[in-house]
Formats: C-alpha cells, structure tokens, sequence
C-alpha cells in the first residue's frame, strides 16, 4: 500500500481543524495523581471534568480518536493551545517532532504495535503529546496503546513515577513508546530467521515477496523513528522550565535507547537485503543448473539421432558396393548401437571430466 | 524530455532583460485590502494604476506570464526592484530562493499542478514573490495558479489574513504554493497504486516505461522543492523588519509542511524503485519460467525421436538375424510404442521429483 | 581518453615555471579603460607597454597560451606576483580556486566552449585571473574564449562596466566563464535528446557508447565546476578591499548561477543513467524476445518431427496386425498430417493463453 | 542468525534490573595494588572484601557474568551507581559509548575474540567499565576476555601501570580491548586470502556462501567499532577530573588504533566485495562456455541431421529420373557423407575464425 | 594480497619498540647544511656522529630501514622522542597523520614510487618526520625513495632552501612525497589507456583482472592519501613555534597538490569503473550474438528436418492415393526441396526484416 497523507486543501487558513473523513469514536480518560492520591476514570462531559479537576498534583488526559474537532477544540481552549498544533493532531501523519510553545511542549511521536506488524505493513499510529506546567494531554490516531505499563506503574505507584512531575510523565510515555519498538523489532527477527531458512532450503516467489514486505516494514518503522531521534535529542536539551533538569537525564536515556532501535534497524535492513541476494542468486543459480542438464541431455542425443538419420537414408546397396553397405552387413545393426552408446559414453565422459556434469 | 533553462547570452551585462520567445499574453490582477475593505480588479493600464493606489492597506499585484519586458520595468521602477532580480523573473528556471535586498525580500518557488502531472512531466511552474513594506507582487509564467483558495480567503475575510500585513500574505501565498503539492502527491500515489497491481498482476513494457516517467516526475518535484527547503527556512529565519515574529511563527509551521512533502517524495522514491526491481525480477522469472518449460518439451521429446530414429533405419533384417529384428516381431511396433511411452513418463517423472515441473 | 594532468618533476623546487613540451605561440592583448576612455591592442612588447600603461583606470592584460615562460615571469615580476601562483598557471589543469595574496587575488577557474564538445570529450580550459588594484591579467590555455561579449561592453559601454573598477571587470568575465556552460549544457542536451530517441526507436552499440561519451563530458564538466563552487563562493564572501560591496552582490548572483549549473547538470547525470539503463534493459528484452520466440519455433516442430519419426519406422506391417497398421489404412497418410496440424496448433492455442506468443 | 538485543519489556521503569533468562554462572575477580604492593584474588563474598579493601591504591573489579542481579545492586549501592547505567550493563548489546556520571565515568565496549570468529558470526562481547577515582569495575557477559596481557603487566609491574591511577588502568583495558581487534582482523585476513584462491582456481556455492559469512563477521566488527570510534574519542577529549592530561595522551594514541582497526574493516569490506563479483562472474562466465560449446555442438550436427532426413525421404526414383536419383548413383553414400564432412568442417571453421570456438 | 598490519600483541605495554620479523639491513645518511656550507655522509657509529653535529645549522638524518631498534632507541633518547611515536614507526602502516609533540612535530606520510606499481599492488611506504627546532629526522620503511631531487636542491643550493629552516625541508620531503604520486598516476594512466583499447578490440579474462588490478592499486593509493590529506592540512594550519608562517604558505599549496591528486584518483576510479561495466557488457553482448545466431541456425533447419521426416514416413501409396501420393510423382522430389528451400528462405527473410540477423 502506498503510504499517504491527510492534508488540508492548499491554501486553507493555517489552524482551520477538519474532521478525519471516515468518523471515528472517541474516548477520553483521565489519569490524576500526586504522590499519595491516584485516580483514574473515563470522562464523557469533557467540560464538567476540566472544571472539577483539583489544581494539585499531575493530570493525565488521553483521548483515543481524532473524530471529534469540537472536542479538541475545547482542549484546545482549556489548556490554550495553538491552533498550529491542534491541526498537527489532525493531519496525520505527521513527521516526529518537538515544538516549544513557551506555554507547554509539543511533541510528535510514532508508536509501534506487533499486532500491527503481522501483515508487514510498517504502520505506525500518531501520539500527539502535550507537556503543560500541571497536565500531559495524549492524542492518540485510534483506540489501543503501549502505555499500559505506565498505567500500571501509576497505580502501583511504582518507582519514582508519582513523585515527580508531568515532566516524567512524558518521559514514560515517551520511552514507553521507543522502547515499544523493540518487540515490533523481535517479530521481524522471527520473521527474517524463517526466511533466511526458507531461502536456503526451498525458496519460492512468496519467500521473495515476503522479504520485500520486511524490508517495505523496515523502511516504514525508519521513517517513524529517524525524525524522532532529533526530537528525543531536543526535548533532552530543552531549556524550557518545563523540563527539570533530572528529567533530561532520563530523556538521554531514551535517546540512546532511539539510537539502538534505529542501529538494529539497520542492521536487519542489510540482512534483508542479503536475503535478497541470496535468493536472487539461488535463483539462478537453480536455473542455471536446470538449463545445462537439460541442454547436456539434448546434445548427448543430437549426435545419436544424426547416426540413425544416417542409417534411415534409402541409397540403393544394389546399385552399388559403396551405397550404405552396412545395411546388408551381418552385425550392421548392434554395430549401429554399439557406435551410438559409445559416442553417448564418449560424451558424458568429456562432460564429466569437464566438469560439466 | 530533457529539462532545459533559458538563460541570458553568456557576457550579457548583469540584469539585463530579454523578452521569452514565444510572446505570452500577459494580464496583471489587484488585489488591495484593508480589514474593513477590499477591492479585486483587473489591471489594464499600470501606470495609472500604481499612481492611483491607496496609501494604507496591502497590495497583490499579480503578474501571469513573462511576455512583456516593459511592464517588469515599469514595475521595477514603481517598487524600487534590482534589476539582478527581474533577470531571476525571466531566466526560468530559477533555484528557488530568498534574497534579501532590505527594501524588500525576494522569493523564487516552485508551485506544481495536478493538471500538470497528467503526463508525468514532474513540471513545476516558477513564481517571483516580491515582499515590501505595503504590498506583494508575484509574477507567473502562465495563467492558473494554486493561489484562489488565498483570494477567497481574502474575499471572505476567513482568519487572519486581512487584519495582517503584506507579509502574512506573502506566507498564505507560500503556504498554498507548498501544501499544492500535496494533490500532486496524491495524484501520483493513485498511478503508484496502479502500477503496483499492474506489476503484480500482468506487467506489460508500458508498465515499466510509466514507472519511469513517475521516477522522473518525482525527480522534477524533488528539485523544485529541495532548495526551497532552505529558502522558506531563511524566510522563517529572516531578521528584515518586513517580517513580522508572529509571521516568522507560520513559517516554520510551512518549513514542516516542506519537510513532510519532501518525506513523502522520497517514500514514493523508494517504492518507485521497488517496483521498477518488482517488475525486472519478475520479468526475467516469466521469461525462465517459458524457457524452462519449453527447454524440457524438447528435452522430453529429443530421446522419444531418437527411438523412432533406430526404427526408421534401413539395416536389413534378411541378412543377419541381429538386423532390426524388432521390426519383424509381431509386437514389434506396440512394444516401440510403450518404450517411447515409458521414456517420456520416466523424464517428465524425473524432472518432477527435480522440482523442474 | 584518459584525463591527466602536467606536474613539475617531484622534488622541483616550488614556483619553478617549467615551459610547456609543445611551444605553443603566444599573444598578449591589452585593454584599457576608464569611464570615458577605451584602447584596445595586441602588445608586442611587453616592458615597453607596461612602462607606458597611464595610472588612471582599469588595465585588462589578457595572454592566450602558455608558451613564453620569461613574458609569464616578466608579468609576475612588474605585478609583484608570488612565484608559487605562476607555477600554477603552467600546471594545467588546476582545481578552480580562490587565493588571497593580499596584494592581489588569485582565481582559477575553467571555461567550457561548445566546440570542444563535439567530441563530447568534456574538455575544459584553463584561466587564470589576477586581480591586483588597478588591473585584471588573465591567461588561458589557448587562444579562444567566451571573454567577447565583455570585450563587446566594454567598447560600447554598455551597463556599468565602464564605470567601475577592476573587480567589476573580474566577476564580469567570471560570469561569462560561468554562462558559458549554459550552452554547453544546451548541446548535451540535444545530444541526450537525441539519444533518447535513438533508444526508444532502435539502439545500437553506438548509442550506448555516445551515451558513455555523454555521461563522461558531464563528468568533466561536473570536476571543472563542482570546486569552481567554492571558489565563486569565497569571492563573493571576500574580505579583501581589491573587491567592493557592491561586486560582492553582483558575485552572489554568480555563486547562484554555478548552482543552477550544477543542477542542470545533475539533472543531466541522472537522465544519461535512466538512458543507459533503458538501453540495457530494451536490449535484454529484445534479445528476450528473439530466443523466445525461436525456442517456441523449435518447441512446436520437435513434436511433429517424431510423430514423422513415428511413422518413417520400418516394422514390418506384413508380420503382424499390431505393427503399424497406419501405414495401410486408407486415409493413413492425411490423418498423419491432420494430427501434426492438430498438434501444432493445440501448442499454439496453449503457449498463447499462457502470454508466450 | 540474526542479531538480536535483549530489552526491558516496554514501559518498565528506568533503572529496573532484570536478570537474563539463562541463568550464568557469575565470578568476581580483584586486583589491587599500588606502586609497590599487589594482591590479586577471587571474591567469594564481596560485601565483606568491600569493607576491608583498602584506602590507597587502586582496586580493579571484574565481574564475569551477568547472572547474579544482587551482586550488581550490591556493587552499585557501594560505589553509587545510577541505575541507568546498571541498566546498560544487563541490557547486552549496548552501543559502545562514554557517559559522565561525574563521581564515575562509564564506558561501554565490545571485544572481539578469535576463537569466536571460527564461524564468521562477527560476535563481540560487551564489556561495561565504570571508573571511579580509586577504582576500576568492569563487568564481562561471559567468562574469558583479552585482558590477559594487562593482569601480566600489572603482576610483573612492567611499563608505567603499577605507578598510575585508575585511569591508566581504564586506558590500558580500552586499549587492550580494542588491539584485540587486530588478531580477529588477521584471521579474517587468513580467511579472505584463502577464498581468494579458492574463487580462482574452483569456486563453488559454499565459497560463495563463506565470502557472504565473511562480510557478515565483518559488518558485525563495524558494527562493534564504529560507536566505539566516538566513544574513545569523547573519553580522550574528556574534561573530567578522573582523567588525568597523560591518559588523554595515550587515550588519543588508542583512539589512532580505533581508526586504524576500522581502516582494515573497510578495505577488508572492499576486498570481499570484489571476490563477490569476482565470483559471479566467473560463474557466470564458466556456465556461459558450457552453454556456448553445447549450443555449438546442436548447431553443428542438426543441419547434417537434416541431410541425412533429406535421402530417408522415400520419393519414388522409379517413377521419375528426377526423384531422388542420388540415391540409385553408384557413389551415392559416400556423397552424402562427404556432404555432411565438409558442412561440419565448414562450420566448425567458421565458429572459430568468428572466435566462437 | 589481503593488505595487513604489524601490530603489537594486544595488552602489549604501549610504547614497546618491538623489531620487525625479517631482518633488514639499515643505513643511516646525514645531510647538514647552512647557507653556505654542506656535507653529506653515511653514518656508521650514530652516537660519535651526534656528539660532533654542529650546533648551527640544519641537519637531516635519514634511517633507511626498520631493523635496528637499538638505533631507534638511541635516536629517541637523543631527540627526546616520546616511545609512542617511535611506537607508530615500526608499527607499519600506520594511517599518515600529524602528531604535535610540543618539543617537535610527528608527520607519517606514504611515498608511492613507480617501480612498486609494475605489479599494480597499489602499495606505499611509510615515511616517518619528525621536525624539530634544528633537525629533520625521517625513517623509511626500505631503502629507496622519491627525495633525491631534494637532495639535488641541497647540494646545489637551489631556491631558498638552504637559506631556510629544517620546517622548510620538512615541507620540501612532503611536497617531493605528494608529488611522487604523479608519476605514479601516469604509469596507472597509461594502463588505463591501454585496457581502454583492449576492451574495445578483444577483451579477454586478463583483460578484466588487469582492471581489477588497477582498480585495487588505485584503492591503495586512496587509502594512502586520503587521511594525509588532513595530516597536510593540519601541518599548514599549524600553530607550533617549529612552522614558520612562511613554511604555512607552502605547505597550503602542497595541501592544494594532495587535492588535485586525490581529483585525478576519484576520476580515475571512475574511468576502471567505466572499462569493468564496458567489458561486461561487451562480453555480454558478445555471448548473446553467438546465442543469437545459434538458436537462428537452429530455427532454420528444424521445420526443414521436419518436412525431410514427412517425406520419410512409410505410408503405403498402394493402398490408397490419398497416401503420400508426393512420393510418386513425377516432380516431387525437386518439389520437397524447392519447398524447403522456400521456408528457408521465407525464415531467414522474416528474421532480417525483424532484425535479428
């Protein structure tokens, strides 16, 4: 499938929102906690919440769905956010990205999932995040994610996770969504390991058009995780109060664990292309094989038919002592045969020691 | 075709201006607006027009078509321009850029059209924006623009664009000319989507000659936007005081826009490439698969006349008992018939087990 | 023909001015102007010109061939030039560069003329350009040059060339150095025109090796411009006050036409490889097709040539019922025939439905 | 087999260690020693020889195996290691790399071994080093390494080791690690030189596939270096304070080794490349021989075959003087073969003046 | 031949002077000069020679050869040279490099010489220079090398060289090493040319390996040159005390000749690379011509052989006249081979006029 964009008509005024054509339900939950607090709920009246939600502590609004443009604008003019960015959210995909606001963070950033990579598509889905003084608000393309975990560290209140700050928030997410890579990476190993077996047992046209899908895969999960590296690498050099400065250590972390998904990536981008040439080269070389013993096979009989063609011809032995006299000859016929298994003999001999055979 | 730049004689004084060879008809529209007003006319005589114009307020002269030399002057003249920069009018193709020649920025792009794209030419249509203090003048090669969303927007007073100055039109303007690549885009993927199941499918040398002219086409639009890149990035870096900070805030938005078109190119690239390995590879396996088909019939057939060959020699069976004297048996014929028989389901057995069938 | 390069014997002591193995006959022109005045002349004798050259205006000293080692050191002595620059205008060719001597500035660059491509040998010529405060000397190779168009305004002059100072003179032959791909550019594309449709129609081996030619010409052109780049760029960003504001402006709009070389000639690197793989790949097909096409021809009647096989058997019909029975039936002969046309064309009938036909 | 990394699973809070599945047997190892004093020995219970080490001097750890989780906490808990590093160390493969934890520096390398080169797998094995100001921890995945000649250097006092701080030790382990390249290079070199041979004396299919092993184990070394190659060169260029300005010295010299190792990489890369094709087409070439003679064979017999069809046809000579008369002549037969002689001869002369033979 | 390293035994301490496996004999000259004195001799007792060296003066002690370590030893401790450096002297080859030593200036260098390239094995030798305050020290690999005419220039007094400083003589060894690669390029220019007209005539296997081979010495010689490239920048930009300001000059120029080398290598690579594809082709093609006319040959006689098998067959005329009634009529002999000739004639005009033949 080629891969495609959705955009605005040209010339519409920057900041216009356009629903998704196709519309989607949507789903809001809202995470809050500080250190000793936790509460979590799926919030239908977006408005009543905003109101009721308590100044302390670290709110966490996630909707599934882009189908509801007025929903987001009410976020939108809840936590003052740029029109610019709201359209980012809708007009997916977009590049990962990081933008300072001033005001709150904005990143882009793609997450991969396994049950996605089981028709080889290299899809990835859109997080939209934004990192404000008291909130992180996620927009995700449709229902379905890798932050559970973080869910749970939340409500386990594991680790330092509901004692710091929507900074460190962010930060889960966010590594939650890189290192989200490294099973959608595993699959693809699994996936080459049976190819490379499959090339070198019995390789067939689907192997080959499996391999392409891989490396189609590859390239799609390239294109999400390239950008996103200078985005990680920005938002861990962020001189925005928003980011602590503890936090920053951690998105380092996150960095390096970007540059080893992209490494690995890499190097499975060059084995799929040995693959590649593996099979190609198996390929011909199998029929290679093919054709010469097949060719071998017709010019061991050409000679012999020539000899029976000989002895088919009707010249007169009674005309003359010259004309054909094996015809009439007592041992004519198995000396015929014993001439031709001897030239085919002589032939398969010569092929042989040439190294034909 | 080859892709060819009209340039000035080599030795001609800098700035010097040459009317293009084929004279084009030449119409010049207005736009002038204010919030609360604005008026769209068709200019015919500009002398008396420009004289005319109101001091407040921003205004579009738009130029299409090249064809007449006196006009750039007069306008040159009216607007203060450097004659370095009417010559880039003329001499299209020009590398899109931005020069800041302080009284005003000058900016070449590169604006493509889906009607355009029918014949995958990957043409692209030079547009000369003048930035000043009060107005913007943009000159075309030809007629049909990607610009009537902006006008419309203007008409209707939608957003911002009449409450803001000469250069937030000249980012609308950029804008439209950059997210009009998109439908081209898309227009390209339709004929990529096609291609692809037509190489899947049943790949003629009309398939393999469009991929081609797709390649070139993403060539084209890759060349026109690959510098423009660095031009809107100096534009949303530029520190001239005719460009305002809030603008400068769009523009690094349209930089994205130019990043994600260039993203999507390049993913086109790639599978454009893909397709054209698909098609080759499968080409040359159609073609082994036939010779490998016809190369066993014949392998298969080769031995079964070579029988018939034996028994079609004229040895004398009256001679000698040892002379043919299968063709004396009374089932001498049926038994060469089951032999030939037995060949042929021996080989076609064989080459079975082989895999070769 | 191999691309080689004239070196001073290593270990020669530096800005040692060896002449050149085949003495070619030198000539010096002279041109002098200022705002009101003009001369032009061959110069004879160098000392006695150079002792009455008048102080005022702009002296453009022009040698062409590099024959006459004491003129070069005559010239380096009276204009105070560094030996090791002299050394660099005998070793042809030299990368283009820029060189600050404080003094004067040293600029190599490389002019194409149409009529050397005709071999479509890329060749390019050397010239060597000094600018000092109050003169421009420039030698080339040979005698020959794109310079006419200069001389042509300065005579008449037209622009601002009369008027300004010799580094007005040096970026206006730059220029016209530069410009002068421009044709150049244009005869390859016609040749590539040419032979895309050569290739499209009927190639021969002649096209491929005009298309190496091709792809070799704009190799060297690409080597004589890609650092003709820098240098173009260093002149223009100069801080030496041999070169004025104002001429920087113009050398930027210089820097920008090397660029658009460079594209086009880019542009033209990739037709000529999509050209040479159209070749191969339309060669290949062809051949493709002609042994296809033969290998059915032969697959078809090798069925038929045994059954005639078959029934040019001679088992001996009078001995038994069962041997060849054929032979004595009355209508024998055409149900043969009828069964080899009956053959022939189910094979026909079957490699057609299977696309081989 | 392809390369896989262990990882945390998604979403798990940074600095959470967790053991490998396969439990490893785990040994300690402690040097210390000063410029006069040296004990080295196998720790059994490290909490205990943590409390009793003594205060001067410098204390090399070396943990082999990644087994024990405890025994990490335990010495990350002594020596004040962040858990992000401890992370790393369980986290096999990292990308080599140097992070400043300011109390500690920490360094990820990989060695290579020869023994592991056997199979051409490119294995390395990580070696995580933390050094701190009186200290040297090195954790190893596996038991065996390349620091053998460091421990004898340290034992016998030769060179400067015993008199130099921790950091020369940090070096001296780099260095030996990255030296330990040059024997796996030297291997490989054995290797390449003798598929050299075998590609031009009898090249088979498993040569071919040992060249691609070759290039893997290859790649697999870049892999392992090229990160290190910035990681030697931050720890050179280091402002800390536990690197003292000699170390950097010999630091730089070791980072020369790093881009030497990498040098030989890469015209080994080369090197194989060339066999690869070398390989190819001289397959390629001995199958288009064995072709070339079997066609020629056919093409030879197949118009005598013709000939000898022509006198089995069984036209009536008694019916006409000119039906096959040729037949009834007196050398009839010896015509036909003499025929057929000198169209073989023929053929066969004009298959080699045309240099086909 | 793999190209290999001498390299210490990993863990070796560094700076451990360790001689080369075969013997080699050694031979130390000293040249020592003022401007107005010089002498010139071969030293046999290096300790009673340094103790006499005058302190005025330049001297340039030159060791031909790597075997004496002892020696090496002696010279370091008397120059006050630092173990790692002497280290990268007998640890061929190292990557050419410039190594600031404070007290002196390290330069590795590669000097090509046209005798080595007979055998295109694109090898260099390692020149080691060390530049002091009043001494050059250079040691090579082997006896011989490209200095001789530096030495012409010293015992002549040509140019400014014994007027000059020992920073000027490193500068004339390392220009007289660059330019030694130009002769070297003509002798690979030459082979060029002639494997450029082999190719066009009668290409053989040798014909190919010759490529190769030159493509690999070019290799080599890239290998040499390019990380010399930076030494040779590094060396011009120098800010040492020991490089006079007017040495910097020269030295940039030098910097400018390793440019121009490395030009002419990349355009010769490309030239190899150019022949290696025309070669292939052109074998192809070739082998496809053979093929062609073969398989033509082929098609030709099969329908006739066939028409030859009709006329052979046995059908009994007696029984009936619709059986082969041909065989008994009067014309029919001339008949089947006028009829024969016709299809011959017929196919081979089908073939011209599709233009396969």
């Amino acid at each position: 499938m080629v891969w495609r964009k959705r955009y605005s008509p040209p010339g519409t005024p920057p900041g216009t929102l356009r629903p998704p054509e196709v519309p989607q339900p949507v789903r809001v939950t809202a995470i809050h906690y500080t250190a000793e607090t936790y509460t979590e709920q799926e919030v239908a009246d977006v408005d009543a919440f905003l109101k009721d939600v308590p100044r302390q502590g670290v709110l966490w609004l996630n909707v599934d769905g882009l189908g509801d443009v007025a929903l987001l604008e009410k976020l939108g003019q809840h936590f003052g956010l740029h029109p610019l960015s709201l359209e980012d959210v809708l007009n997916v995909p977009q590049r990962p990205k990081l933008e300072d606001y001033e005001a709150y963070q904005f990143l882009v950033i793609r997450m991969a999932m396994v049950q996605d990579m089981a028709d080889l598509s290299g899809r990835t889905e859109q997080v939209s995040l934004f990192l404000g003084p008291t909130y992180v608000l996620t927009i995700q393309e449709h229902y379905g994610d890798v932050f559970e975990p973080v869910r749970q560290r939340l409500r386990q209140a594991r680790g330092r996770i509901r004692r710091s700050g929507p900074d460190y928030l962010a930060y889960a997410l966010l590594d939650a969504a890189i290192d989200g890579f490294f099973p959608v990476l595993e699959h693809l190993s699994d996936r080459l390991t049976a190819l490379e077996e499959a090339v070198l047992a019995r390789p067939t046209r689907e192997t080959l058009e499996e391999i392409y899908a891989v490396r189609r895969a590859l390239n799609g999960l390239r294109r999400a995780l390239w950008p996103a590296r200078e985005a990680v690498s920005a938002f861990a050099r962020s001189d925005s109060p928003l980011v602590s400065e503890q936090t920053k250590f951690f998105l380092r972390d996150c960095y390096d664990h970007v540059l080893q998904v992209l490494d690995v990536l890499e190097s499975y981008r060059e084995l799929s292309a040995g693959l590649m040439e593996t099979y190609l080269s198996s390929q011909s070389h199998h029929l290679n094989e093919v054709m010469k013993v097949l060719t071998i096979i017709a010019t061991i009989f050409i000679p012999l038919t020539f000899i029976a063609g000989i002895y088919g011809m009707n010249f007169n032995p009674d005309r003359s002592p010259w004309n054909m006299p094996e015809l009439n000859w007592y041992w004519g016929y198995p000396f015929s045969l014993l001439l031709m298994a001897a030239i085919a003999a002589g032939l398969v001999f010569y092929f042989r020691r040439r190294g034909w055979l």
